[in-house]
């Protein structure tokens, strides 16, 4: 049953190999100084730092530099990101990386014209306010797929002091990106590793808006057809990074995955990413790890409290023959296959491997929220149960 | 593989049974004139002109009335809009009922600050350019579902003198509807003969667009769960048109199915809305029933060419199991599946039925443009042959 709804997506992207010829005529459209946020400086060595600056050349730029924005971005990088802005006046925030970056540069866009007495984290991340101030422009050049940040108006800021890694999903049109450069073959030197994370992070971004709801979704058919299209291009992929047509699907597939389409008129769980940000925030790991670590216990775990589906995600997306078999059995048949293709592709499959310990359990417990959109809230003891199964 | 595209839409869709509530907030940011395009008053009885009023009303606009839209705009009338436009210096262009009257306000939004001794017609409609002048903005109440136009760019205007039916899809973002609210419950009073053509049209724009390419492309996925999803949803909607759920699934559906996101990285046909938008031309009959009178013969026709889809079409979209069976039989057995579809929810299936006799098929043939897109380009022979089948 789709209920009421708004859907509203500006942002231009700009996608394929010859893409970032249309970054320098795409920055004209904004004011003289742009704050350039990068992370750990790989885009210096790869050679896309120099393309972008060469298109804020040609465009007439002022640069302010803004580099360093870590995996998780911390309040205290945010502060200082915010001050950057501040003292210079910027009229774009030009975030290059992966997810980490994007989330920055908007959760720096959002903070800029907050009075000087707002705490951003208090306002944006505890308080879950919208922006009423002015939001600085953000524009992206993608170099890492998974976290659907280039398109949408998400934010994930992590406080050590608090212990908590915290999303926040803006409403306002304004946060999301104005344009997203999008070059599948930035994303070829990213090690393996990562690309594995970030391959995993979208399969979980689907499957956290497909597991609730019991009709027949415009949004859940979507989302079929994106898994199937992930699986596909993720196995062609880990054997050739270099494999074009594998990595633009895997790009692009992630945009849409994340974008807000496929929650459009339905509830959505996000249980696993808060089991994962629970995670992250006790060890610092790849986000898209401390996903595929948790994933398989907390599915199985609800998987009978929403069989219907977990049976059609068997056949629809692995291609479980149901012939002769129970619900149940269909169902648990396409979680193996899910692992499956996880083992394939190289997912953490274990808590422990990221450097979660038993005594650590009872604290990222402490750091995990309970989502009541999916088709079972956790209990305190389940959370803890699917933490230990993950270890 | 996906070749280089920009994706940027910005139509906000305000979906539900209670999206009319946001009207009037949403018609507050823009100007005070408000020219209402409708049609032949099919809303004036079923109370939505009332409730539009309502909202306008409540949003302190002067309305300046436009209606009397035909199901396929002409030149002339266009002409008149154009010279109402002028005349009123309107701010907004509002609007309400199907393809039709949405294509219709593009066509004079593009055309109400042309330079006088242009001629909208040619400018748009015979040399394709792109408007170099303001558009006025256009927002959208839907009451007919299956052009998508409340979400893209694209503007069909027929020209009786010419004997043409031609579709403008403007590249321009500030073409696409500002805005566009969508009730299915709208859609409830609409006479089933124009649901189902509007479930064909629908159909056949995600097969123009799915008909093309080998690879494994991100936009065919997603064609094929707005497919899956299409036929259950158009199966319920046929037996109980008040049933929310199908009703809501088909208004979504279609939306996507035509706002140019499956169309991403790849090439597309449209040969079959060519074929059908002669038929239009020379019949002025409904659209979506040109497009089922000649869908078959044409899909059977370049099916050879395009094999490997064909079945992956027959196999994804109508469950039919491949094992034992050549790739031709296959892919026969899907297209044959489609036509069981089509006559269970009442697609018209012969042009005659239409008023196409044996003696228009030249003429008609002669109106046909023949698009490089898809898997065969039709020759002469091949459009009368495809024509004649279709009788």
């Amino acid at each position: 049953m789709l209920g009421n709804f708004t859907y509203h997506n500006p942002t231009k992207l700009i996608f394929g190999e010859d893409s970032m010829n249309a970054l320098a005529e795409e920055l004209k459209s904004y004011g003289p100084t742009v704050q350039l946020v990068y992370g750990g400086g790989s885009i210096k060595r790869n050679g896309i730092y120099d393309q972008v600056i060469a298109a804020l050349e040609a465009a007439g730029k002022t640069v302010v530099e803004d580099g360093g924005v870590m995996p998780n971005p911390t309040v205290e990088k945010l502060n200082e990101g915010i001050a950057i802005a501040r003292e210079n006046n910027v009229d774009l925030i030009l975030a290059v990386g992966g997810g980490s970056c994007i989330d920055y540069a908007k959760g720096v866009a959002v903070s800029v014209n907050l009075p000087a007495d707002r705490d951003p984290w208090q306002t944006y991340w505890v308080d879950f306010e919208e922006p009423t101030c002015p939001v600085v422009p953000v524009g992206a050049v993608l170099t890492m797929v998974g976290t659907g940040s280039e398109m949408n108006a998400g934010s994930v800021i992590t406080s050590h002091e608090a212990k908590m890694k915290v999303g926040h999903v803006f409403a306002s049109a304004d946060v999301f990106p104005k344009f997203a450069v999008l070059n599948p073959t930035f994303t070829y030197t990213l090690p393996q590793y990562q690309m594995v994370a970030g391959i995993f992070d979208i399969m979980n971004h689907i499957t956290e808006q497909y597991f609730s709801g019991t009709d027949d979704n415009t949004s859940d058919c979507l989302a079929e057809g994106l898994m199937r299209n992930l699986v596909a291009a993720s196995r062609a992929a880990v054997k050739n990074p270099e494999d074009y047509e594998a990595r633009s699907n895997i790009m692009w597939c992630a945009t849409w995955a994340l974008n807000t389409l496929i929650a459009m008129g339905k509830s959505t769980d996000w249980e696993v990413h808060m089991l994962g940000q629970a995670i992250g925030a006790h060890t610092d790991a790849t986000h898209g790890m401390t996903l595929s670590a948790v994933a398989l216990p907390y599915y199985r775990l609800i998987m009978p409290y929403g069989l219907a589906k977990f049976a059609r995600f068997a056949t629809a997306v692995w291609g479980v023959d149901p012939d002769g078999k129970t619900e149940e059995q269909v169902a648990a048949e396409g979680l193996d296959a899910m692992e499956a293709w996880m083992r394939e592709i190289g997912c953490v499959m274990k808590a422990s491997e990221l450097g979660v310990t038993e005594d650590m359990l009872e604290g990222i417990a402490d750091s995990t929220l309970i989502m009541q959109g999916g088709y079972h809230a956790l209990t305190r003891d389940e959370v803890i149960k699917v933490l230990h199964q993950s270890l």
